[in-house]
């Protein structure tokens, strides 16, 4: 069952491609039900964050209107890129079951594996610079969600 | 002046506090110009991915029409998460300005630096399970990718 699933991961990803989309597919489910699905939109939106991943959280989220996915397990394509790691992460996600890797990804000519490498540096060493500064002055935000009593969590 | 742009996604991300948003604002400058804004949206949208950077990345895509950022650089509240960071690499952004620490985000509440120690582990290692299946199959898009000549590289 849920090789049929990661299946239809894949065929999404296929027919991405014939659509002019990038190469990548995914499909959330819960309960033995596809919630969500999603296919990468990068080129067709003009949006970098469009991933497959990220396209099917973002429509579960609406699904269930909720930000909290979590009782659910993402099919992907594709090994998930460390944005897509990191929504996953953020969105609660149960489980991430996926068919091709970073190193499949690479040999298509997609950034996966290097940027796994340019997140386990540190910030000075990165090849996009990141740099620190008012520090003080960038706490005044998280003071004042501390101190705010109607604050929603995620 | 660079100062400025990072006051203003401070001032950003104090007022979407008070707005009932998460803490956290990002402003992307080109040339002298603020191309966007963006600020926590999470659990006004149900969107896991609605992060201040990401926000502000995708309306800066719609504004130049394209999913290439480069020559752009970010300013955050905060120092992006593991998922924003992704994003702005995708997004090939010059550089990342930014003023509260992943640590004092922790302090707030919220898992940046937890997620930056899940993203460094082997995929096995990983509190979220990821697991991989159906490898040959899913090579199937990548290589219809590596084929189709009026792909569209991003």
């Amino acid at each position: 069952m849920e090789e049929s699933y990661l299946r239809r991961a894949i065929s999404l990803a296929c027919e991405n491609v014939a659509a002019g989309g990038g190469p990548f597919g995914a499909v959330i489910v819960r309960g033995g039900a596809v919630l969500a699905e999603g296919v990468n939109r990068v080129t067709a939106l003009c949006d970098p964050t469009a991933h497959a991943e990220v396209t099917a959280i973002r429509a579960a989220g609406q699904a269930l209107a909720t930000h909290d996915l979590s009782g659910c397990t993402i099919f992907a394509s594709c090994e998930p890129c460390p944005m897509c790691l990191g929504a996953i992460l953020w969105a609660r996600l149960d489980r991430v079951i996926y068919a091709a890797t970073r190193a499949d990804a690479s040999a298509a000519g997609f950034d996966d594996a290097a940027f796994y490498a340019e997140l386990s540096k540190p910030p000075a060493a990165r090849r996009t610079p990141v740099e620190q500064a008012l520090a003080a002055e960038g706490l005044a935000p998280l003071l004042a969600w501390r101190q705010f009593s109607a604050k929603v969590p995620y």
